[in-house]
Parts: C-alpha cells; sequence; structure tokens
C-alpha cells in the first residue's frame, strides 16, 4: 500500500487533531506541516514525523497529493486559490470564506477539481447523527415537521478573546445550519434570527452577541428552531431531535462516563463532555478516514465545497436578519 | 363545615372534570348543572348530586357563591358579564374572550370584584412546572437564558371539526405563553410566529394552521421558543426546559407507567399520555383546590383576570405576527 | 346506591391511609373506628364521620358488613377469629400470624367464609407491577430466567424501636415474596438467604438484621434474587426486573416530581419517594376499591387467605435458612 | 523510541484484537504471531507486518521481551512453564489454568518474575468502572452494604460447542468475581450458587448450566449477588451497582448510538452493544496500554498472577457449591 503524502496546514488543536487521525488511519502519510508559529510547527511536525516547512515548499512539491487546511477562517480563502491550479485533493476547515463572493471565486478557480475538496463539517460523520439520519430515510418518523436542534457551547471565550472572531453564527451555528441541510436533504429558504448578549452585554461592544435562537422555514416548509450560546454551565450541550408525521427521533448528550450516583441530593449523571473535541472525537476520526478514502480511490468527497457555500448563504442571510430585525430570504 | 354552593355552566369533558374534582376535594358543593344540551346536563346533575337548570335560575340563586365556566370560548363573555354584578367567586375557561376590547370590558364590569375571577391556566398547578419555578426562583440556575416549550396534541382534529375553533395558537399556545409568564416572571416584549398546514393543507381552507413555531422575546431579553402541533405520533407531548447562566432545568413528558421492556428491538419505555385529562389530571385537581381556598377563605385567586388578558393579548399580536410575517411589540 | 356500613380496626398510618380511601372511594361507608388508643380513635373517627367504639361494640352491630384489620402482626389473629363467625368481607394487613399453624386455624375458622377475606399484599395493586405482569401474560419476554428485587427503606428505625417488630425478612421481605408468586404464577420451591446487621451491628442485639439478600428457586427453575436492607440513603428504593428467553422487563423508582437540572456538578434528578405511602398511594387506593368492589357485588377477593399463608411460609423459610445458613425446601 | 519486540500466542478473535491495539498504541511492535492454525497465523501476521513463527522460534528468539498469550484456556500454562525461565513481560489471558494446584506451580516457577505476569482481567480497565471505583475510594456512597452483578452474554453458543468450554462460571462470572474484589478492595469469604439449564436443558448433558445466580459473601460482610447467564435477546447485558450507606453508585449498558425513536409504539432507545468486543473495546486498548507501560517503563503489572489465582479459586467454590447446593468458604 501506497501511503498518500500529505501536507497539513496549521498546528493549532484542530490541525493536532486531524494529524493524530492520519495516523491513526494510516492511508495517508503527514509529510508537511506549516505554521507561522514555527515552535508549535515544529513540535507538531516532530510528534507525526514530518517536516516543518513553509507553505511555498509544500505547494512546490509535486508529491503532495492531498492538503488539509486547518488554519483561521481568514486565511482560508488564500491558500485555496494556490492550491486551485494543483489538482490535489484538499480538505479545508469551514468556511471557505465569510465574503461569499470570493468564496465562489475559489471554488471557481478550481473547475471541475472543485469536487476535490471536502469541507470540515465533521458533525455529518457522528455516529448518532447517522443514525438519526438513516432512520429519516428509511421513513421511520413520517415527514419532518418540527426540527429542534441545541447547540451551546460549554465555556465562553473572554470579550477581547472574541474581537477578531467571525461571531456565533458564522462560527457554530453554520455547523447546525449544515446539518439541517443534510439531515433533511432540503433548502433553507428563510431564517429569522433573535440575538442578544445575555451572558456579557460586552460582547455588543465588539460587535458579536453570545446568544442566539435561529427560525429556519425549509423549503418543503419544515420549521426548524436551533438555538446556540457561548455558554453552557453543563457541558457542551448538543441535542437535536425531527418531529414527525409517525413519530419523532431524538439524540442528546454524551457523557465522559456512564455513572450515576444516587444520594441524599438525589440521582445524579456525569454532566456532558467539555468540548466538540471530546463530543465529536469519533466524527473527526471519521471525516479524516472519508477524506482519506476518497484521497486514495479516487471517490467523491462530501461534504463538499458547495455545502460549504450553502452553508455560509445561511450564515449570512442569518446576521442580516438580525441586524434588520426580518425574515430572509434565500 | 359549611358546604359553598357552586354553579357550574357546561357539561362537556372539561366541566366534567371540574365537577368530579369539586366533588373530591369536598369544599364546595354542586348545586348546579347549566348546558344548552340538557340531556348531558341532566345525566352530570344526575351523577353529582346536583340540579339541571336554565343560566336564569342559576343567577337568580342569592344562595351560589361559585360559578365555574366551563363552555366554548364565544360564551365566556356574556356570563361573566351577567356575573359581573354579582359579587360571586368565578373560575372561567380561558379566554375572557378573543375580542380584546370586550375581554377588558368584562373585567371593568367586574370593578374590583375583578379580582375574584380565576382563569383556567391549569399549568401552573402542575407539579413539575412548580418545582422548576421553585428551582428558578432559588436561584439555582441562575439567569434565565432561553427557554423552550414544547406542547403537541397527540391527535389532530379532523379540518370540518376546527371550522369553529379558535385555533392553535389562541388555544394551546396560549396556554404556553402564560406558562413563560408565570415561570419567567416577565412580560413578552416582542413576538414572532412561523406557522404552516403541515399536516393537513386542507386546514388552510379553514383558515386555520396545524404547526406553529412562535418565538418571544421577554423584556428581560430572554429569548423563548415555543413548539405547537396539532398532533404528535406518540402522545401528548409537553416538555419544558430553561437554559440559564448556572444551569438548565428541564420537565418533559410523563407516561401511564414506569415499565420499560428489553427485547431484540430495543428499549422501550411507554409513550407519554394521550391527552391533557391524563397529563394534567393533577393540576386540574389542584386549581379547583386552589379556587374552593380562595372562594372558601376569601384568599385572592391566581390566576387573575389580569394574567387571562395578557396571555391572550400575546395570542393575538402572533396571529398578526404569522398574517404580517413580522415581528410583532407588544 | 346503598352504602355498605364499615367497621376499621387500627387508627395508626396505615389505618388512615385505608380510612381516606374509602372515602374518596364512596361504596363503602366508615361506620366504626376501633383502637385501644381512644384519643387517635376519636380524632380519626371525627375526621372520616365515623364513631370510635370498642370491638365489641363493632362485632355486635350485625349491620356491619366489612371489617378492615391494620392494627399491628400480633393482633391479627385474635380479631380474626371473633370476625369468623359472622360471615363479613374482610380486609387484613398482612401477616394473618407469623405463627403459620394459628395462621392456618384462623383460616380453617372461616370455613367456606375464608374466600371473602382479603390480604393487604398493595404492590399487586401498583400499575407498574400491573403493567409487567401483562407484559409477562403477554409474553412478550418469554419464559423467566432471572428476576431481581430491590426493595429497601429509606430510613432505618432506631434499635430500641424495632425491639418488637417482626423484622426485615417477616415485615418487608415477605411483600416481595408474594409480588413474586403473583407475578410469575409460580412458587417458591426452596429459599435460601444471608443476612447481616451491616447498617448497625447492635440490631443483632435484638435478634434482627437490618441487610438480606434472599434467593429462591420457584417450582419452574426460575432464579430470583431478592435485595432488602432497612436503608437506603436515595431514597425509599423499589425496583424490579424480569429477565426471560425474549427480554426483559424492568420497573423502577418513582420521584416525586420529574424536574430534572443540569449544572456544573452533573444532571440531577429527584431521589425517589421517601416511603412506600407516597410510592404505593395509588396501590393503596386500588386495592380498597378492589375490596369495595367485592364487598358491594359479592365478586371474589384476591389476593386471599391462602396467598397471606403461602408468603408467610417463604418468609418463615427464610428465617430458618438464615439461622441454619443453608438452602431451606417449602 | 525503541519499539519493545513481542511476540503473540494465538491469531484468534481476543488475539486480532490484542494486535491491533499492540499497533494502534505504538509502544511495542509485533514481532510474532504463533498459532497451530498456519493460515490464520499468516494472515493476522501479515495483517500487522509480524511472522508467522513456531513457538519454538519466538522462545528462542533473546530480543523478544513480550509475550501476549491468548490461546484456548488449557494452553496457558505449558506456556507459561515455558516462558518463566525468560525473565520476560507476560500478558495472559485468564486462566492461568483451572486446575488451581497447576496455576500455582505456574506462578511458582517465575518466582520473583511472577510480578511481570498481567493477567486479561479486561473490565478493570473500563472507564466506567473506573469511575465506579473512584466514587467509592472517595466515601460518595459510605460502606459498601449489597452489590449487585448482571452480566449475560447476548447469544449463547450451540451445545455441542460448549462441550470442551470451560463453562459460565469459570469463563464468565470469573470476570465478575475478578471485578468485586478490585472494586470493594475485599475478599471472598463465601460463596453459593444457584444454577440451572433454563435456556436449554440439553447444556445439562455436557456438563453445563447457562443460567447461574451467585451470591459472595465478602470478608467485610458485604452482600454480592451475581447473575450470569449464556443469552440476553436485548444485548450484552453487562450492569453493577453498588448500594451504599450513604449512596448507591452505578453502571449501566452502553448502546451503539444514542438515537431514540418515539413513535405509536412507545419510546425507543438501541438495545446494549452485542459482544465484549463492542462493550469493552476501549478496556481491551487500556489493558494493552497499561501493558506496554509495564513493558517500557518496568511499572509493575497489574492484575497480576495472584488476582488470576484468587478469581479463580472463587470461580472453583462456586462450581463445589453448585455441586454439593451449600455455602463454600474461602
Amino acid at each position: 500500500m501506497t501511503r498518500t503524502r500529505t501536507a497539513l496546514f496549521g498546528a493549532g488543536e484542530m490541525a493536532t487533531t486531524h494529524a493524530m487521525n492520519i495516523l491513526a488511519d494510516g492511508r495517508l502519510t503527514l509529510a508537511y506541516v506549516i505554521d507561522p508559529d514555527a515552535a508549535r510547527a515544529q513540535a507538531l511536525a516532530q510528534a507525526t514525523g514530518a517536516q516543518a516547512v513553509s507553505a511555498d515548499q509544500a505547494f512546490a512539491d509535486p508529491e503532495i497529493a492531498a492538503f488539509i487546511i486547518a488554519t483561521p477562517p481568514r486565511t482560508h480563502a488564500d491558500y485555496l486559490m494556490r492550491l486551485a491550479p494543483l489538482g490535489a485533493h484538499v480538505f479545508c476547515e469551514k468556511p471557505i470564506d465569510h465574503d461569499l463572493t470570493r468564496a465562489r471565486a475559489c471554488v471557481a478557480a478550481f473547475g471541475p477539481a472543485a469536487s476535490k475538496i471536502q469541507l470540515g463539517f465533521n458533525r455529518r460523520f457522528d455516529p448518532d447523527f447517522i443514525a438519526l439520519k438513516a432512520a429519516l430515510t428509511q421513513g421511520r418518523i413520517g415527514q419532518p415537521e418540527q426540527v429542534l436542534v441545541i447547540s451551546r457551547d460549554a465555556e465562553a471565550p473572554p470579550v477581547q478573546g472574541f474581537l477578531h472572531s467571525s461571531g456565533l453564527l458564522r462560527e457554530t451555528a453554520v455547523h447546525d445550519y449544515d446539518l439541517i441541510r443534510w439531515l433533511l436533504e432540503d433548502e433553507v429558504a428563510e431564517v429569522l434570527v433573535m440575538a442578544g448578549a445575555l451572558i456579557n452585554p460586552d460582547y455588543l461592544s465588539v460587535g458579536q452577541v453570545d446568544t442566539t435562537t435561529t427560525c429556519l422555514r425549509m423549503a418543503r416548509g419544515t420549521q426548524v428552531t436551533v438555538l446556540n450560546s457561548l455558554r453552557a454551565a453543563w457541558g457542551y450541550d448538543q441535542r437535536l431531535e425531527v418531529m414527525g408525521s409517525l413519530g419523532q427521533a431524538a439524540v442528546g448528550n454524551r457523557t465522559p462516563t456512564g455513572l450515576v450516583l444516587s444520594t441524599t441530593h438525589g440521582i445524579t449523571g456525569e454532566k456532558p463532555h467539555f468540548s466538540y473535541f471530546q463530543r465529536y472525537a469519533e466524527a473527526y476520526r471519521a471525516e479524516i478516514a472519508a477524506f482519506a478514502h476518497s484521497v486514495t480511490t479516487g471517490a467523491p468527497v462530501t461534504p463538499g465545497a458547495v455545502d460549504g457555500i450553502r452553508a455560509s448563504e445561511v450564515a449570512e442571510a442569518a446576521l442580516l436578519s438580525w441586524a434588520e430585525g426580518r425574515w430572509v430570504r434565500l
């Protein structure tokens, strides 16, 4: 088995997760790590048997057949534009770019090779959501009527740390918007957002909100509600349920262990995992496995660049809805 | 112990429930049953040791100290206007009247005696919701940030049967609006509704919808979502959760028994009760007990006429929001 | 409707529960309350519209058609012997007598009228256990192979208070032994007990144990384990499960409300009810309703005197097993 | 990092699981696979980059520093006797030998090097059981009074296939006996077994039972019940709870996904995993990681040879109890 040489852009927590999953999967070899922070690039390269190199070195090596982009959102488009002529497989964390014109230009630059760009919507690879989608597809709950998504981070970032963030809707809710499109196999027709800074009003001073409720009306009429927040004292809260004509399908939180203690204080189970790295560990493994499969067999990637653009379109419409206090059509 | 003579308007299912709870409570005696359907008035009177009489006879008896109105919504205001001069205690199913001008006129006609009108918002008396409110009041989950209510009937009425209904928002969602006001001790500032006929498009032909999602922005900023539907194949679905700064508090469905069967098909518990008569049996008992307490001791009633009007104002704003596709301020 | 005049022996907590359920049921009227403690007999009589009388007065009144015995166990046989000639319906708390010879003599004294003695095995009337039995009868889990009963009181009595108790096996476990006979429709073939004073070794000084594990081998081979204890810090712990050839059926604890709190400390539900008066409130109502039904219609009572003797036989064999450290055959 | 060369005896399902975990762990290298079935030895060797060799070749290679024995129970002692002089680390599936005299001789042959034998009691490495033990150690439920273990396989083997099995008590229950010793940090004082062939009486014809209930009285008085069966239609049933003076701690089953479907048939979650390979996947990984840690650092192994002998002593006493129908002291 020839392993396919891979270059990884980024050496942060997300990039490290991908690197470890590449190693465990075994079908790709990590050749290069690229990060402006030389020390952490070096550290990750050393831990994984790769080399820390410059972006130019990586682009210039004709033997690199796969690129993984796990860098801050604002850098994705630049990397993608440089990758466009190479014809390699690309795994790119979302978004392609918050500027949709630019995102569409990136995809256009790839031409037919755009079908080789996989977007990092990891939740599509979670076993629970996959089981839920299977139940929908098999018609076990009939036609979806109402959908509810709860997606709250465990711990809110400091206001200053949020200064350059793309914000709750673009960064977190966009995952939920994608999940809904995928689960329902339907497109968002209209979006409406109710938003506020309920955790800390100072978020407003950096142009952010910390708590949002998104209503989506899908093309086929399904009513979707997405609750997002920067904070959940009880852990990373990730729940989803679909209420349909014949039944309801639900996925709840996962906990580190199943221990339940019964005492004079009540019956207590553990709270959910603290973050997406624990909650979606299996999904991160599976999305890299899917990418490795596509790279090594030529099978089409999914979710693709178009999915990235669709989800971002919903997020941008959500921002507009918040700004103008009205329904926004897509 | 002198029992207080009571007159009951209505002899349908709701009236019968109240009659049985009056008997079991013991503090009130049921003297009269009034219903245009003479046969069922007679039947209920006989079963409860009361007399079936005309409304005029009931109004004319100076010894009747308490009246219970459990008739169709459109008749409430007429009865109330005739009761206004009497100074008696009144238990009235919601709404006072869907025409808010008329509802306010009714209350005005009572003058100070309006404080003796108890509205039939039974859910305030449910032990689970009472425990949830206690947790909120004790600060166990901090400041409420997001609230979710799921309130779906088990079985949708036939389209024709829904012709003269006041509809899902006025009939069902209004209970949830009241529950939210009571739980959060806060007022609705803005309302937005997404509605559709997803179960059966024919509902639209009688001016009705069968599935609604209501967003409420409360005066203190809390974001509330209420999901209503005429149907839930899995039983009467009544859930509520409050997500706060320090934690989350949730109340789920109740089932007829706690039996759980584990077989080759999975792990299966019973589905929730079929209707509000079972789910809220305890709440119906407790609201009549509270009314009997007020009648016999003079203690103030709650929820009162003002609560009825406030909840109806939200329902009417919700209807306007649906009609015009926009946020409506209260 | 003629109500049947009833005499109640006892005015303690159990007797009071029966008195209230008689009132609510409505088919029997409580005529007499008999208790050596004149004050509490008087109090209960007054609260229920009955008269406090002597036992002799009650026996002498030919219009009393039903007797309820809710007095300490050692008094049951005396009352029963005096009731034997009267031919009335009798509801008797278990046991008939711990001395099985005397218990059998009581039953013999009744002759054919023994079929009118209902024993107070309330758990047979619990909706959860009834649902479990229905599942068994319908063959939903196939042949029962192993059964597990957990039955622990919430709070242990003081050692002195336990001096005259009939003990954990005769007082508590006997309920579980009856439940097993009824659920499985099978008889106990052999019993083995492991017992100890783990809560407080001083119980041994009054001839008692506080923690027992009973193994029952049923006539058809089913293996049953019953765990009993005088204490469960987490509330009155009442669980039962049957593992069968096709599946498993389980009944868990019931809690005062369904509120669940999620905080930094975990996900916490309420602990179970504190005692049998709350846990089996519905069962106590239903067993009196069943008795009232038999009294007013002549329908046969169940569970009957024979069930009382069978369960006591198991309890006595359990005591012997503990004393001799071996299996005891029945 | 120098990887330590390892030889693996066995190429069946268990051996394959260990081989995969060695690869993923990375600290040991799999040098040799030894199995009398040349084809499957070759297949496993090829899949893992090892060589299929004879046992003699493995014993003769002085560079093999670790041996893993995952072969049928009757072969363990022979391999161990040959390994005794080598001074290498050994991971051995339980039991050392069902003949306790022989097992003790094996351990004696190792001398001080017996401390380098790790027994395959995988459940000690399960995250749920580890959390439960931590709760016990921290005193969160006080003194253990009663313990309940349910441990049922999903699918019973054919009677013929069970002909050469060491049986339910030696093969399955022994895991539970070890778990109890480890959790409670206490020794078994007495054992009693109730056993039968309830699934299929033909098991008796090959000297086997299919359903057992074991009572253990621990040295400190704790009462333990272990329910074992060859079959559970609802999946591999693995539950454990400890009831203590201050509370109860419980671990339930794990399911493939958390999907819950609510339909007209009820509320249905998935049934537990099908077998130990899924349920204890994490535990199998962790026990090999612990072994690799000991091999590479010299840290003491646990559970050790003595734990294997202690658990087997309980299993042999359990067999005697079944045969003679009485308590057996250890």
